[in-house]
């Protein structure tokens, strides 16, 4: 490979993100590839506790744009105190959720404007955008009731949101890929964990052979 | 008076702005002028939360972007939860420090740039700028003897900072009148308490005489 690549994955909850993201790593570690996986906030002791404020099930008054600045607040600590020293030490980064997140659930879902919140998040993390996204797409009642038949953590503010708020969120992601549609790679999740981590595979195989 | 008016106090830490505030707030009684007094975070929950993780003397390793970002977080949610509800109500607000503070620290001080500041800002708050704003001009060598010698409050992660920081701060804020000279009055804070008082009435009574 000649040079180190950071990729993100994106998507609801419920479409087996981190699940993928984990099997995804351990590939890439069996073919000796130096990859980090990260999420936000990361164990950035900073980031954490701006995402303690974001999920706070008691904070109903806040505001969007207040949750929109928080996300990037927290963005921009993570990724200078863990995303890019890792690519500079030749790494490969593998980051569960990032810019695009913002796109869809704070710039469409929310109603904020996706050029406003891109404008912020620009300032959070300079023009590094992701050199590769995939995004897993999934109806999101079936992400949803995943998430509800796993039980897999408590749930948070961001979860309690109407379906139909899903429903904008996916809406929303479909437009970040109408303006990044060589960045991001789309994967229909709503297929077996194995088949998605194929798809998922042979994509970033194809990547990471180019370089 | 015909319109209500959102002023701002502005100037480094020990200028006096606190103590000049509620004076200014008690002659604004006796005449029977309705004024919310504030400051940032205000009281507002999601705010002071957000200002414990901005001034934790632990944080030692906040990237200057977060830092402005978690500034602009704070303000969003203080102003649309308590400075825009009180103006709606027909009540002048008079608060100390606003988006200034952010101009002159973050973006000159810390070196992120004015611009770039002001839009984040712009993104938190709307278009929503002060009606007018004091501005109390002071040495910072003068302003940080004062606090030290008050003791009055504990010592923050921004208190500690060295007086070259402070010094570059003043200069930002002296950009910031540049931009800004009709809204922003530049008082003398080197002269007792009672002349700034003075002063600032002065300025006032100007402008909500002219309502």
């Amino acid at each position: 490979m000649k040079r180190n690549l950071f990729i993100t994955f994106e998507g609801p909850e419920g479409a087996g993100k981190t699940t993928i993201l984990n099997k995804i790593v351990e590939r890439l570690h069996q073919h000796q590839i130096d990859v980090l996986a990260t999420r936000e906030p990361g164990g950035i002791e900073i980031a954490e506790k701006i995402r303690d404020v974001i999920l706070n099930p008691a904070h109903t008054a806040m505001g969007e744009r207040t949750e929109a600045l928080l996300y990037a607040a927290a963005r921009s600590q993570h990724f200078f105190e863990k995303v890019e020293p890792a690519l500079k030490q030749g790494k490969h980064v593998l980051c569960d959720r990032f810019i695009d997140s913002s796109l869809a659930y704070q710039g469409f879902a929310r109603g904020i404007g996706i050029d406003e919140v891109l404008a912020i998040n620009e300032f959070a993390i300079g023009k590094r955008m992701p050199d590769i996204t995939i995004l897993f797409d999934i109806e999101p009642a079936i992400g949803l009731a995943r998430i509800h038949a796993h039980n897999e953590r408590e749930v948070n503010r961001l979860d309690i949101e109407s379906l139909s708020f899903h429903e904008k969120v996916r809406e929303g992601y479909r437009e970040v890929v109408k303006r990044y549609p060589n960045r991001i790679k789309v994967v229909n999740a709503d297929q077996s964990i194995d088949l998605v981590v194929e798809e998922v595979w042979h994509i970033l195989k194809g990547i990471l052979g180019e370089n």
